[in-house]
């Protein structure tokens, strides 16, 4: 069983796996690429390989099987999770120290069947399956009350993170809200409190204004560069009326798709098939409607490292500044 | 001039370079590189590459030329460094954001003349040079009271952030305390404020107690594998007795040398030649000698990667139980 344990000092929450781990050396080396030929347990034919669906998208004009290799999209429990779906919290103290079990869900979407397929090729209807899946299965998730959080991210590329090759991301449900989460809702909260206003809102409202780091937007949705971007050519997408819950906004997912598509053929454009990240920031379970937080999506081109300064500091250095990867990306036709 | 931007939700800083930055397709290759042959920056001949040194350790005998080869330790300013020596800060709102200049000092501590030399390979009075001259360019720095913090951290290894082989450390004054101090600080003063006692110091005690995670001592300092570790086999370094700044043990240097030096050995041992970071925690300037506050190193090897899990949501996943870790590392016979 995982472990969830709490930093005595800061509010941070390492998830410890207690299975026996790798031996340190192995551990130190790069794991070998997939041979030539080798099966992608993802790749349609291939279900076996995987823990059965739990969720799947397949053409409606016939009836298929579950678990056959006629669908679109799938959802399925990675086979190595990070966290257990059995067994109860068993929240305790040692000591000074603070534990619990490290009980969660962990889950990924499959989100194409053709395995050299990535989100920036797909066509828009079919990324908008992929929000479809988030949703579907955060609902799921949802009945089960242990769950404080569901994080929804992607790793695309092994810079990024990602161990497949095949197109995928992940949900992992928590039986805490994340510190990250905490902070931002803090800090919309005081601000609120302060102007009585979101203050999401209100960057929209500015960046709309100064029109400096708007990247892309159509009706609904707007994507722009962080005042205060971490990384180069970083991208947030926000629904452009006050939606506290990514769930909540499922009437404009395609719209949703249409800029998210824009800003990953544009990053693709500039900066070919970069690594990256993207995850989306939305409400905990209990405070869905809440008028000072609003759901976003961050996308994070993965071309700088991270080192000492950073992990000791919180700090970031950027070397472009915002308003440039704007142009940039204004100007990247796709 | 680099720019200080607040991100306008959370206490977060970011450095933005606003010099005209790359353009992004090279941003997303690998640096070629160094040619076979080219030069070292800072090896010694070489010193007209760098700006002139702003402290060194040469051999006492007899008086040597300052900025000449004879030396057995040298701190530069960086050459491109993130932040500028020059000018005021001019604090300014625009709209709801928040920025100012990017005044600091940003300086490299090359740590031995040997090109091939490492801190794991020096011995214990070499790397006592390198915490006094920590020391020295602190106390320096500190007479301008535009710095609030002295960051000091090393990237070892190009996969760790270096962009130089040669063995070398930063120190980065700041105008503001990061973010990571001042939580630290701020769930320290907490946990003083209820029991009357440094956290810091009932952790040695209960590790001394529990004899789990203690991975090496002597009289003065103790290297433990935290509780919450995030990454396998992080080390953290404290001295035993309290002290809340680095600056404030000086005395104790050559014994910290001694843990450092047997806690590297150990990690190369088991882990082959480890990318990894350290970095110093501190008290910030106008804290020096609080009760609640406890300095320490942090050594973490690069081992795992981060991903969108970690970025969206500052939890660590980390495959290799602390207490593993420390059976690997008494064992590894140095």
């Amino acid at each position: 069983m995982p472990e969830l344990r709490k930093d005595p000092i800061i509010d941070r929450w390492v998830i410890i796996s207690t299975e026996r781990g790798q031996r340190p050396i192995f551990l130190a080396e790069e794991p070998p690429p997939p041979k030539p030929g080798a099966l992608c347990p993802l790749c349609p034919g291939n279900e076996a390989m995987t823990p059965p669906e739990v969720f799947a998208i397949r053409p409606s004009s016939i009836s298929y099987p579950e678990n056959g290799s006629n669908w679109t999209l799938r959802v399925v429990p990675n086979k190595f999770p990070a966290l257990r779906i059995e067994g109860e919290l068993d929240k305790e103290g040692v000591g000074l120290f603070d534990r619990m079990n490290g009980v969660g869900a962990h889950e990924v979407i499959v989100e194409t069947p053709i395995h050299s397929q990535t989100l920036a090729l797909m066509d828009v209807p079919s990324i908008q399956n992929v929000f479809r899946a988030y949703r579907e299965r955060t609902f799921d998730l949802l009945g089960d009350k242990r769950f404080k959080f569901i994080m929804i991210f992607k790793n695309q590329g092994s810079v990024a993170g990602a161990s497949l090759d095949h197109s995928h991301s992940q949900l992992i449900a928590l039986p805490i809200v994340p510190r990250r989460i905490h902070e931002e809702i803090s800090g919309a909260l005081q601000y609120y409190k302060y102007k009585d206003r979101c203050v999401f809102c209100d960057i929209i409202a500015q960046e709309s204004e100064d029109n400096l780091r708007v990247v892309y937007q159509n009706d609904t949705f707007v994507a722009i560069s962080p005042f205060a971007s971490r990384f180069p050519f970083e991208v947030w997408v926000l629904p452009k009326a006050h939606v506290a819950s990514f769930t909540k906004d499922g009437d404009n997912y395609l719209a949703l798709s249409e800029v998210v598509s824009v800003v990953l053929k544009k990053h693709n454009k500039l900066l070919g098939a970069v690594p990256y990240n993207y995850l989306i920031h939305t409400a905990p379970v209990d405070l869905m409607d809440i008028p000072y937080y609003h759901w976003h999506l961050e996308i994070i081109p993965r071309l700088t490292k991270t080192a000492g300064f950073e992990w000791g500091t919180g700090f970031y250095i950027n070397p472009t500044p915002p308003e440039e990867a704007t142009i940039y990306m204004r100007e990247a036709e796709v």
